[in-house]
């Protein structure tokens, strides 16, 4: 997870800590310790199955800011994770692919201000 | 469209001619003229976007139906289709990915059943 | 709601009597008899809004079944629901508009067969 | 997972095992192992809120289904799975109701049927 | 309704009183006049059942906000209203679930704040 | 479009010109070339619907926000606008159309400050 999320995954589990810290223990352990960790698919691709079903789930922002770090994390080009919203319109409509480039808008400017 | 969707799209366009011709227009124009010819994501990349996000959506079984056949015209194997459904169930829960799975298991016996 | 939606109507009111009668009343007396006799919008303009929003949800095509009929009842045209339907294209993507232009078609079918 | 969805359960695990037996496994280990068996919330409670989560998300009525059968299971009354569904009118609204409750009809006659 | 939503609910009727005042009206007369004081479910019942429904709906933060509020004015404790969140991380994912979580943990922090 | 959305779609245009200049310009050249300039409905019914099927997908204000200026741009009344959504209730439920209608108090006191 450490790889994938970094410091926005480990915020997340640390602001659970004194709400519910099992809630953060179950996405270390079955989220990234079983799915993640499974063979079939490349990280890279992980990170695009995954941004792509916050993007059409539609209303979780925070969650696809901390993968659309992730998607960089492990490697994907910002073009590349743009290109995956954009291949979601037909499916999706524009709003949730509006709602989702500017998400990547924004964590895009923050990596580029923290460099 | 024809190399992806092969039949299954065609169906759908022939099914659209006598209610809503324009819509099977612009899903040939507009889905596969216009974004599916984009670069940055290969076919394979773009059907896997394309099967998560119906997934993702829900109530999208006629549509995911034709996409996973569309993935495996392009060259997607069984295991890598339910292993992009596996990828998702930490974001939108077991029961969406089970609608997806039995989806899946429908179409690849109806292709066994015809090869 | 007779006026509306008709005998597709009467058939749900009578189908929850045995299990859920007081949801059959709400419809009848709050969906209908509040909602349904305010001012502001004519009945076809309502059951444009009504067939649009049960269109984007997804899941609801036996509601939306419903609901074509009562546009027609109202005195909505064929062409025109399925217009309503492609002006959503943009903002709820091709495979919710294909469910719901497919239900349209099964619609005016069975009407065209009854006449 | 027997006591509560019993052969419902047992069915879906079953038609997993050729195509995605992981599934069936992180269903039982994950939903069953990890949350059903923790400690705050009763059986009975926890199906009331597993069947208003399925009834709200729309789309999942075969889990519906499934789990309907697993609230009869663990001693919820007929009238009380009802009464929860009524509850979620004003917050869904009537179709994913309507969803619900003839989902609801169709396990109840089948239990009638089989005593 | 007073009871139940406190304030909270309180100041959702007051600033719809300039622009859809019937809105507040339906929500008292219906939701909370026609469908909370039904039989069969305890108050306590019926807010774990609201919470949920609109924890699985997504985007429904401001409206979860007032019914957490709710839930602890009727006697639910905050590990029950937590616990069960938990419950519903199988069937709605790990995104949704987290938007819950958080939206508990500013309501238990403001109500800590204001004693 | 310009007729339409005004110096709200222009915005969301601009915003785009450095992350995703073509998902500006298949908004234009679809969702406005293509859609709304079909024949059948007219511009203020085509607004009609289009914010009935934002406010109905759920989590999508910012978009919703930009449509309801446009359908007051196209002529259609605060009071019809505030209508269309009552009309929703029965269907999407009370959370969502409060979501719109607070959306819809923002833009009319926007409006109303810059006259």
């Amino acid at each position: 997870m450490a790889k994938v999320d970094g410091k926005g995954g480990e915020g997340v589990i640390n602001a659970l800590e004194d709400i519910a810290p099992d809630l953060g223990r179950y996405i270390v352990e079955f989220a990234f310790g079983d799915i993640y960790t499974r063979e079939g698919l490349s990280l890279q691709e992980r990170e695009l199955i995954t941004i792509t079903s916050l993007l059409a789930m539609g209303g979780c922002e925070p969650q696809l800011r901390v993968h659309i770090n992730g998607a960089l994390n492990v490697g994907l080009s910002q073009s590349k994770i743009v290109e995956a919203f954009m291949q979601c319109i037909p499916y999706v409509g524009f709003p949730r692919v509006l709602n989702g480039i500017f998400t990547a808008k924004e964590v895009f400017a923050e990596r580029a201000a923290s460099e």
